[in-house]
């Protein structure tokens, strides 16, 4: 069980650091900007989440496994730009299954650092989307948590379901699984026929 | 006391959750993008002063309370748009409260932290402003404690009358209202007379 | 030599919070705001490193020295434009000073804490450009270690120097020096004879 969730965690990570990296090189960034938005991408989330449950330092920091997947990103970009824009679909597909793995991952560390249920679903979410957030604050792009499609909201989702089993309610085995296709899942049908929550009209404000 | 403190901290609260509720609703953020936006500007400022002191998990991201108010400020904005309109000055006159209790609550909970002056000046004036900043960053705007009248300052005007109480040399009592009146009219003074600090006259620079 | 560190920590700081505060008065700031931009660049990057490595409350929150530097920056730049325009050339030399001594601090600081290399690298780095990247963020431009010439890329260089000192390779003393003036040097070199790293090209994507 524990290999698989470390499987899972490179894969989201990769995913993530693709995504920061192909920014990086759109932006025209020299080779070390790249990596310092590749890096910010794949592990900001987390360094978030750790910070605020004092489990210092922060593992993104400190494990050679992030930093080789932060070069073989940039690697990936460098060298094989057609095929990663063939891939396209499948990079939206891992940034979806890293949203699912790191939502479940996020909350369940949490809950097992704090036994508190809100901060448990608040940094799940904050795992999940930190990253990407960081990646636009620091190339000047609003957020897209704020306007995009259901994501966010799907890392919430995960973060509830993967709870149920750090609580003890159902077996861990099965929530982490739930959380990450529930999650995964959603985010993918919302993209795939555009769905997106609703916001809150306003008329002369 | 503590109660009567822990009632101005919700209205402070609530005053910062309405003005990142209003924010968001004008930057047509979706719904959940709006409650992420809110709970910045309502709870951002006391989570930074929580990391600096290592009271983690910050207070912020673990109290339901919170949690009630932010959601209770995105309804108003949703269903009281006129409403909220018709009290704009009430709004400010809320945020100036929210501003005092903050810089006196901040510097209070620092100094029984660390006992450090320049550390209690600084975080309380921090917990004041931060949210606000994280708001202004978040939607793209330059922070408006940057360009502002008085605002930052009346707030570490606030931070520094709190502080002869905390070390004891007023009663305790006395100086936490002192703080929150003192800041409160400040701003509002600086609002109704539009008075601002002096800048820096710049030639040839 | 522990009072030469102190010195060259004073003179860096010095040199980062001449440039928040010149950033400031041309931004049209008020006074305030001129010390809260000078304040972030000069012991941003400080801060965030002492965060990630647990050492709270963060040094630069507490020492009045360095509040003492920010306010005399801002006195330098309030009322000697001219000599500090004059001087453009010397500021940079201190700034690229300062960039050595706090990646050689910084990096020392995060090894005696943690004893990680990695970690030890990346907060060195990240103490020398967090600062200037804070300054960017705030004043809403984008960072400039994504496009500039050789500079966070000469930060861990000055890291990496400081490392092989603080793990006890070679002598400490030889590696403090040998990694300020490496960094710095490398920095005025790439100012010099305008320098860059390559970047990646990208066609198609």
């Amino acid at each position: 069980m524990l290999n698989v969730f470390h499987i899972v965690d490179l894969v989201g990570t990769l995913a993530f650091a693709l995504s920061g990296a192909t920014a990086g090189v759109r932006e025209d960034y020299d080779i070390f900007g790249v990596f310092v938005l590749t890096a910010a991408t794949a592990v900001g989330g987390g360094v978030i989440r750790d910070i605020c449950i004092a489990s210092l330092p922060p593992a993104g920091l400190v494990s050679s496994a992030y930093l080789l997947i932060i070069i073989a990103a940039m690697i990936c970009v460098a060298f094989f730009q057609r095929l990663i824009l063939s891939f396209e679909k499948a990079t939206l597909f891992f940034d979806a299954l890293g949203l699912g793995f790191f939502a479940a991952y996020g909350a369940n560390k949490t809950w097992e650092h704090t036994q508190n249920i809100e901060l448990s679903l608040l940094l799940g979410c904050i795992s999940a989307v930190g990253g990407g957030s960081l990646r636009d604050l620091l190339t000047g792009k609003p957020p897209a948590i704020f306007s995009q499609d259901i994501y966010a909201s799907a890392a919430l989702v995960g973060a509830a379901i993967q709870l149920t089993g750090s609580a003890g309610i159902i077996p861990q085995f099965w929530s982490a699984w739930c959380a990450i296709i529930g999650c995964t899942l959603l985010r993918l049908i919302s993209l795939r026929y555009k769905i997106g929550l609703p916001s809150i009209k306003h008329n002369g404000l």
